[in-house]
């Protein structure tokens, strides 16, 4: 309820504005930071240390408003700080995720390459050991948060074992750019960046101890995949209260637009949607509670969660008619905003091949050695 | 599980035959009313008293296996016993309960008339009031169990109050006939029928006291509602398994289906909305058992859930190719079944504008009065 | 018009009683041969002679009655007697064709396998040759007319080659057997057989000398595949029609069902597809006609028409609200009759792939060596 | 192909970053200008005098390459000019078309108003008639260009008649003000603005002769639909090349993307939709130029190509993952494009009531008289 005030008196009433320049409102990085929400389920280390419930509701709640917003807490909070939780060592955490919670600093998080997208595990970035630290060579790319993060969490091959290891990188070390990706159709507000590593020095200590392969981002992309399937989550809550007040309101015909039966099958079906969303989404958090929550099963939720958010958003988009084509009116921001969530952090169909992985046993994400004769 | 072991054992191996004769299996009723769960959530009068939770679950593992059967007992359960249960007198109770929540007495339930659908409330059937008793005139229609049942509960309009009353018939009374309807898609098994009233008397004692209108059928659709949206849920998780079983055994192109990428894509949106369907049911029966859900949230559960299984059911039928056509298969079987569900109990498009009603405020079910000039 | 006016008043009548009986109503042979549209395009021998849009649009008014009785024109006519036509040689022509167009012989066409559906050229039928003939050995399933026809056409492996080659194989032959395939919910009438082939003998005169390979089905199959289109088609029309005529009849609220918006919508939708389908068709005539026609367009043609028909005879379904479900109304005969003509000439996804095979050069029917491991 | 040429070599290259900002690129009107496409099917007046299927042609391959650019001809040419041509005077024809065909001048075309979009008949800006002319009073929105054109064709009811007349107003005529709508999520290039008219006066050389009702301007929209039903298809061909481009030349796990079979369905499923759409708007052309074509198919042409393009429009943006929503893939942005095009010149909704009144006779525009009473 909290969180839901903060976002509709001081976000809600800037966002559209910000949204349609592509611009970081950074004003109001000290009230998301005063929500104490970020860290979300970490504790100490002035963490709110959150029920995972608890965390995936504030993720709605921010996203219901701007989904923008939620992405950025997400990249700092479920990604970065998440993965000092869990690899850092004790120094790190001590040294980093204070200032972090408090939002003093911004932090993002760099796994995906521009040739490794879906099949993030190829990266090419190298991290060669030298006296002293390490060497990073490489680029990242669609790295949220990255133009202005205070600190990078990178993934690189380790040239001697050829397995990812994880780095924290601070903002202006030589050798590190990051250019902000313009002409995004949605989380415009989100400042995306494409990311150089010439020969980035890396000391020692700025090595993650607990990034020993790639599959050590598996408990982090565990959670975040819950995290991100809220998203979608609190847009399509936004999307539904946006039509169902602007039904009531807007007449056409001599009746409220709330009154025609094709307008009230689309908001029936929508609201169905929404439920339906939302019982998946608090069964994940059940399931990550007791420890039993799989990698397929955290790939499922956050697939069937953006395709019927995606289909609600288009049926929301149409409800408000002209209208819907307005950011002013939050459904045309969302529809927009619910594209790239539909595609980050494991597309639509790599999440599918990665629940169908687990339910049939047969890993199926690359095609045949391609032969280009057939018998058929 | 017991009711899962019965079905699975003693009534899947003989239900392809009748379904494809479009025949009753009157010998399992035996079988059926020993797994006591005929009376559901009655209490007393030798019915089993379940949780709403219990009885639909009870319902979902008889559907899983064979959708007839489970209409079958909808129909004698929810509708005919419940009706008896909540608006019946003390005697009603005691003379009736008892012997049909053993089967040794079928029921059935006739609101539906040939030109009053999915407006039932317009019903035209008429009840004359007469020296010790009634006169029912009329017709109804798709009366499922309606041409074997021992006890017929019929709605009529009383023709002094020009409100909905109910009573009890009993099989051969004078001047009631029902025809079988023949050339069913679906629920082949369930014998539905055409039921004529010509002058039928009813004594005194065998009106329903409980019956004054049509709201008080409301009562008795609400459990009715969320009992056959946990049809769907049933068929849908008996697909969902043959689907998983025949991927991984049968083989095209020299590999498992199960491996092919496109097939995998499939399963696991089945899988996503087998989910989403059993928690919005098992959501429905946690309100039912708050004392707080309204005919707009069983009217959603109802069409939501039976539209994602019918998207579920149109898969599964594709994934098993030609296999799929067969009713010995399951999932064709299914396929069919689903269609009647979809309709019965109100259309997908009725129950949608039950909710639209509920959430706007406003009423769609008429359009306007035609006039066929227009502006536009 | 002819057909049409056939159809409606000799055919229609009685299919529904065939349909629900799963028989094949042999009396109606002699007025199917009447028509003159059996041999569809093939010149002389008794036949038509039509252009493939003539025979294309014959092909729909039947199916617009009755899809059972196109689907055994179409095995009988474009599969087993263009087979004979484009492979047989003058000798094979003059003797068979002439009873066949006027349906006094009934052919079958044989190439699918229990174990070879989708990949139907991995066939393991062989045929080995002998003094004066060839040696038969293996099994067919799913064969149209199989379990009456006058005259089989069989590929079968020819064990010295491994090519495929073809036979002309007559009922009755010693070590032939065909079992009608029960329980299916869909093109009930057609008689589904499977086939065994036991050490049949074939004497030389009756191999077809055209067949060579695999790859010599294949002009066959592009002709098939543009008649299994305009199957959907025809359907779609009928149901359309019926759809129209009936929300113009049948009143529930005070007023046609036609009046209501919901209902309009979907019947516009059915509309615009049905021409859609109509256009799609008639194209791919014009490119077969031209001679350009290539087989990822047929492919497409055929999976894309199926897919929009499937989706229009799922709305009629729900139009016809109870009646949806009784094969009399003919819309829920031809809902279930759509789905094995969904699958069979190629399921929609192989459909899909062979066309996407043409449009990327890349083949995609088989998955990957299955390696269960994976970096993911 | 000069068109195509022209688009491509001087249009594309610039066009991501006039969307990005939404801005107008007014040096490319004399480009556009020397297409000779601007007055499509008008004759003489230094208009081309093209075919209807020649104008939709090129309606097709501007849209292909940037919607806004192609809705900025279509508001100029299809509306504004021709309701001069089919409504204007000689004096008025001769005066203002000559320089509207060159782009010399731009023209734009008002009537919808804030509270009557769907039910655009019901405008409410009023006519008074005065000496020597006309004076406007209302409000106007969505209209295209009106921010910088040099004339403005008005629809206002006439407060003597009670009918709507047409007003060709100019630049800076006293009164009239035009505010750009911000925040648009699609055809951000094209400049819609709110117009605002305080006692306008119109001098009576100025009123269209030709407008003296409501039912008038439907001759204009009859081409303008076909026109707009051809933004889709142009735009959905644009998509398809780019992603049969992108999948041939993206690699990920090893392949192209072009070889996984998720991809190719996705592909096939786009090629089909185009075609089908392509020979929909092709027939809309042949009927329109038998003169057959009425309200209800242009109707239907509209409604159902959008719904499909809008289809493909997500197909697209999935297939292009990550780089989906970037606006300088082209996929994006016309992703976003096609949302304003589904919602204007009637909604998808209003389109399939306005086909649906043709084919049943019943209107259903308008709901019942809102009684919140019902019997259900």
């Amino acid at each position: 309820m909290k969180v839901r005030a903060c976002m509709e008196q001081e976000i809600a009433p800037i966002m559209t504005e910000y949204w349609e320049k592509a611009k970081f409102p950074f004003h109001v990085i000290p009230k998301l930071g005063a929500l104490r929400i970020v860290g979300g389920t970490i504790k100490g280390y002035g963490c709110p240390g959150l029920s995972i419930t608890g965390s995936a509701l504030a993720t709605a709640e921010v996203a219901r408003v701007d989904a923008s917003c939620s992405t950025f807490i997400l990249v700092h909070s479920s990604l970065a700080m998440l993965t000092i939780a869990f690899c850092g060592s004790e120094e790190q955490k001590q040294k980093y995720l204070p200032s972090l919670a408090q939002l003093k600093a911004v932090g993002c998080w760099a796994l995906t390459e521009p040739d490794n997208g879906s099949d993030a595990s190829a990266l090419e970035t190298t991290a060669t050991k030298v006296e002293g630290g390490w060497i990073l060579k490489g680029q990242k790319r669609w790295i949220g948060n990255s133009t202005f993060a205070d600190l990078l969490v990178i993934f690189a091959r380790n040239t001697a074992t050829n397995q990812i290891n994880g780095f924290i990188v601070k903002k202006d070390t030589p050798g590190l750019t990051a250019t902000k990706i313009e002409n995004k159709i949605g989380l415009r507000i989100v400042q995306n960046g494409d990311i150089l590593l010439k020969n980035v020095f890396i000391a020692d200590e700025d090595r993650l101890p607990g990034v020993d392969s790639f599959q050590d981002t598996n408990k982090i992309l565990a959670v975040s995949r819950v995290m991100v399937a809220w998203q979608p989550i609190g847009i399509s809550m936004g999307i539904y209260d946006m039509c169902h007040r602007y039904l009531k309101e807007r007449k056409q015909f001599g009746a409220p637009l709330a009154a025609f039966q094709i307008n009230q099958q689309k908001l029936v079906h929508m609201l169905g949607n929404v439920q339906a969303m939302i019982l998946i989404g608090w069964r994940l958090c059940k399931l990550y509670e007791s420890g039993k929550m799989t990698p397929g099963q955290a790939s499922l939720g956050k697939s069937w969660i953006t395709l019927k958010a995606r289909e609600t958003a288009a049926i929301g988009r149409e409800l408000l008619g002209g209208n819907g084509i307005l950011a002013d009116f939050l459904v045309a921001k969302a529809f927009c905003d619910l594209e790239p969530i539909y595609t980050y952090e494991g597309t639509y169909d790599i999440n599918s091949l990665i629940t169908g992985r687990e339910i049939t046993g047969f890993a199926s994400f690359k095609p045949a050695a391609s032969s280009k004769r057939s018998r058929l």
